[in-house]
């Protein structure tokens, strides 16, 4: 599925019961999402934002502190101005969370702006990845 | 509905959009959850824990630095092991955030384990509340 | 000592060691100069900021997950620009952190800025107290 | 001096003033030291641990969203159960931000123990890279 994003988990990612708290687990989904639009030229601010309108996540194993993370994400659904990613994540080969998430490109003034024809171009060539 | 929790948005919660990021409101419904397995006398952790095993949440508006955030929150769903909540989040009367969360009670293997009988009740009367 | 500024800790705050993260300790501080800052008037941003250009704490016992945790916070030196303050984090009386941050104040360029007459009066009152 | 540590700041470690957060930069300066600890073989966690006893940071200049950051980290004291770190992070070869940390090592009851012959020689090493 679409892009592959890597990172580690990191000891302030952790919480008391000894494994990744469940809102950094999103924390990673939103980073790989991110790391997809630079990739493809696409800016996280400048004149206007990508805010997130919905997140749901399905949390299937713990992941424990210094484990090596690997994110798919993809965009599934490109509307006029609104982007719905699925994304999995997994440790050594085993997916251990799941999930969408959706964000609006809005203009400065924060109200949805229809995503310019070059970058939904780009994100529908990530959506063919993989 | 059910049990109300109020806290500030402080400015380590805020992201370069200005406003707060979409996982630390996800953070202040946990904490109204363990706001009120508190006030009815269910441990956070001990002899097992608590883990989330799926959140969703639809973002209404925006939340800036500094405001007064109240979340209500709500045990929908007592099953033997899990609990599944509804919570809303507001500012200023207005409803900016909503969303579900399900956790499992474990055991100290990690194991699911039947909720104690005293806790459900407890649960069963906050859901009542409201 | 100045100002004085309670919370409970979070379990989004805490590690896997089971205590308080060290980084979480210093944003305690950092709300309660936002607390003192918001009761005498004082806007975080706006037409300007208050960036922080030093940090430094002493850790003295570990901090667990639900204590409540008391801040006492003063302005120690009011220079032109900057703010020099001294902090100390309690649980249950006894100290666990204890440290000193500064801040600057800056226009909406980044710059160094005068701190305004009638902000450096009422800083100079927090200075007083206790 | 001593190791480098690479990593891109994530949108989640900055805040509303459009920079990250203070308190996030002294993670990536923690990130720096673990990951050291994990090359040259000293687990974080097992029967034992190295809580924080103390930190100090000055901050020379803003840190933008996306920026690629670089920590280079060294052991410039090694006691009988502490390690005293000097840190260094830069953005595009201008330093950003300098400070110190002091880690303990302790025992699974928590005191402070004697750094093991093997550990030692290997932070040894560390320091005199670079």
């Amino acid at each position: 599925m679409g892009h592959i994003y890597q990172r580690r988990v990191q000891f302030a990612d952790t919480d008391a019961a000894g494994v990744v708290h469940f809102s950094r687990l999103l924390c990673y989904a939103e980073e790989a999402e991110h790391d997809l639009l630079r990739r493809v030229g696409i800016p996280l601010l400048g004149d206007g934002g990508w805010p997130r309108v919905h997140v749901d996540c399905d949390y299937l194993a713990p992941v424990r502190p210094g484990e090596s993370v690997e994110v798919a994400i993809a965009p599934e659904e490109i509307g006029r101005s609104s982007v719905g990613w699925v994304f999995s994540v997994s440790t050594s080969g085993a997916e251990v969370a799941r999930g969408r998430m959706k964000t609006v490109y809005v203009d400065e003034q924060g109200s949805p702006a229809e995503i310019r024809p070059g970058w939904r171009r780009w994100l529908e060539s990530a959506r063919g990845q993989g």
